[in-house]
C-alpha cells in the first residue's frame, strides 16, 4: 500500500468533510431553547476534550413511534390497522356481529370499543396480529401500510411522520450515535415502515411482541405467532426493552407521552450528560392538539415533572417550522 | 464545496480501497471447500449483475457463540462463572452445604452436578445471576471475565476466541453483511466481552434472559434481575429468537452443534442463496475433539443431516491454520 496515498485521501476527506460554519444541521426546527438543548447537548458529547465526552459505542439514542416520530392521533395506526382486519376477517368469525368489542368495530362504534378497555384491544390485536407466520402477518401488514391513508391529510400512514425528527435522527448518527425505537407498538408492525421511514433498520426496533413458536409445516421451517402477548413496551416496560435488547443506558431519550416517562427517567438518571425530551402535540392547525387529557398519547405526570427533572417540552406549535416532508 | 476535491477524494478512495489480487481475506482458512463455499457464497450476494444479489439491510450474519466463535469444552464459560459465583456466596447460604447441585458446586463434585440435569443448572443460574440490579451484574461478571484463566490454555475465558471467526466477521462486514450473536448464553453476561472480542455491538447480541423489572431504589431508576427465565434461546428458541429481536431471516448462519440446528435450517429454508455452517470439534491437539457424545455442543443430528441440507461441516483440525489470535 502507498502510504503517499492514503495520506492525501485522509487529508482531503477531512477537508470536505469540515460543515460550512453556516449549515443548519436541523432546519426544520426554529431556533429556541429546544433546539439550543439539543445542539449544545451533542456538542458537549461529542467534544473529545471536554470533560462530558461519551464514546460512540455509548451514543445510544431511543425515539417513543407513536406520537413521536409519526402521527398517532385520533387513533394509533396500528390499532387502525387491526380495525380493518376485523372487518376483512368478520366473514369467517360470524360471533363478532354479537360479540363486543369486535361488534363495536364493525359498526364503527369506537365508544362501544373505546369502553372494552385494554383487555378488549388485547382482544382485537390477538383476533388479527396471531394464527399466522411470520411472513404471513408482514405480507397482510405492509400491502396495509402501501395503501391506507390517512382521512384528514390524505397520506399514506408512513408518510405521516414528523419532518423535524427525521432531521434529528440524521444529525444524530452522524454524530456517532446508534439510534433505536423504544414503542409500544408491535414490534414485527413497526419494523414494516421504520427502515424506509426513519432509516432504522429493523433490528433496532425495540416494541410489544406476541409470543411466537418455531414449526416446521410441510417440511417449511416458518415462525409462527401465537394468540398470547409475549412483552408489553409501555411505560415500566420500556426500560426493561432497552435492557433486554440494547444493553445499555442510552444518553438521549424522546418521547410525547406518560407512557414514555419511565424510559426518560431511566435515560436522564444516567451518569454524566443525558438529554429527555417530549413532543407536546399543541398544534391543532398543521396536526393535533392534545395532552393532559388525551384519549392517545396522554401527556400529564410528565408535563408536571419536565421543570424539576430537566425535561424538554418541545411545542410542535412553536420549535417546529414545518410537520411533515414535501411530498 | 469544491467538487475537485470531492473527485479526487472518490478517485483516491476507490484507488485504495482495491485489494490486490493476491490478497487472502481469511489468512487463517486453509484452502479447502469450506473457505471456497464462503467466498463463493459472498461472491454471489454482493455482485449486483448476477441472479443470486442480495440487498445489504438483507445481509445478516448470525453465529452462535460458545463452540462456534469461542472454546465451551469442558464447560461452557458461563456456567463456570456461575460456579464460582456460587462459592462467593455460599457464605450468605449455609443450606447449600448439603443441597444439590449446590453442594456439588462448592465440592468439585461436577458429576454431582450433572447429575442434578438441566432443573439444577437452572437453579444454579437463577441464585447466581438474579437478584441484583442490571449494572451490579455487569459489574461482577466483567471482573470475573477481566480476571479468570483457562487452566489449560493459561489465557483469559475472552481471549479463547476463534482468529478464522474473527476473520470470517470482519470480512461479512466489509461486504456489508450485519452481523449478529444468537447463542444460548444469557446475553447479559455474552455482551459484556462481544465488542471488544469480536466487533459486535451489545444490541447485537441475542441470547437467552431472566425477568427484569423497573424499579426505583432509593430514588435511583433501576433495573433489577429477576429469579425466573423470561426467554431459552436455544434450539427451536434460536428462529424465535432471530423473529424477534432482528426480524429477519439471515442469509448466513453458523454454529457447532444441534443447538443451532434449527437456526440453520430456519436460515437455509429461506428463498435465494444460504449458507448455512457448522464448526466440527476435531482438534484435541489445538483445542478439543468432541461431537456426537460431547456432554457440551453435542453435534450429532446435525452431522448426519449435513450432506442432505447442503449445510457446510468446517473442521478445525482441517481447515483452520490457527485457532487462536497470537498473543
Amino acid at each position: 500500500m502507498n502510504f503517499e496515498y492514503v495520506t492525501t485521501v485522509v487529508t482531503l476527506a477531512a477537508f470536505v468533510a469540515i460543515p460550512c460554519a453556516a449549515e443548519d444541521v436541523l432546519p426544520s426546527w426554529n431556533d429556541g431553547l429546544a433546539k439550543t438543548a439539543i445542539l449544545e447537548f451533542v456538542a458537549a458529547v461529542t467534544d473529545e476534550s471536554g470533560g462530558e465526552y461519551v464514546e460512540p459505542s455509548e451514543r445510544i439514542a431511543v425515539f417513543d413511534n407513536d406520537g413521536t416520530l409519526w402521527v398517532e392521533y385520533p387513533m394509533y395506526t396500528q390499532a387502525l390497522f387491526a380495525f380493518d382486519r376485523v372487518k376483512q376477517l368478520a366473514p369467517q368469525h360470524p360471533e363478532w356481529k354479537t360479540q363486543q368489542p369486535f361488534k363495536g368495530v364493525l359498526e364503527d362504534d369506537m365508544k362501544a370499543v373505546g369502553a372494552s378497555g385494554m383487555k378488549g384491544l388485547m382482544e382485537i390485536i390477538m383476533a388479527t396480529h396471531s394464527g399466522m407466520t411470520a411472513a404471513e402477518f408482514e405480507q397482510e401488514a405492509s400491502d396495509w401500510l402501501a395503501t391506507t391513508k390517512q382521512p384528514r391529510f390524505k397520506r399514506l400512514y408512513s408518510e405521516l411522520i414528523y419532518q423535524p425528527q427525521l432531521e434529528l435522527l440524521a444529525y444524530l448518527r452522524t454524530k456517532g450515535f446508534k439510534t433505536f425505537i423504544v414503542s409500544g407498538g408491535g414490534v414485527a408492525f413497526m419494523r414494516l415502515m421504520t427502515e424506509r421511514a426513519y432509516g432504522i433498520p429493523r433490528d433496532q426496533v425495540v416494541g410489544s411482541s406476541v409470543v411466537s413458536e418455531y414449526e416446521v409445516q410441510d417440511g417449511k421451517p416458518v415462525v409462527v405467532r401465537k394468540p398470547e402477548m409475549n412483552f408489553i413496551d409501555d411505560k415500566a416496560g420500556k426500560p426493561v426493552g432497552i435492557y433486554q435488547h440494547i444493553g445499555r443506558r442510552p444518553i438521549l431519550a424522546f418521547g410525547n407521552s406518560d407512557g414514555d416517562m419511565e424510559m426518560i427517567e431511566f435515560t436522564t438518571a444516567g451518569k454524566g450528560r443525558r438529554l429527555g425530551l417530549f413532543v407536546h402535540h399543541t398544534d391543532a392547525e398543521r396536526e393535533y392538539a392534545y395532552d393532559r387529557r388525551g384519549h392517545v398519547g396522554r401527556l400529564d405526570t410528565s408535563l408536571d415533572r419536565a421543570d424539576e427533572m430537566g425535561w424538554i417540552i418541545v411545542s410542535m406549535k412553536d420549535d417546529w417550522k414545518t410537520v411533515f416532508p414535501n411530498r
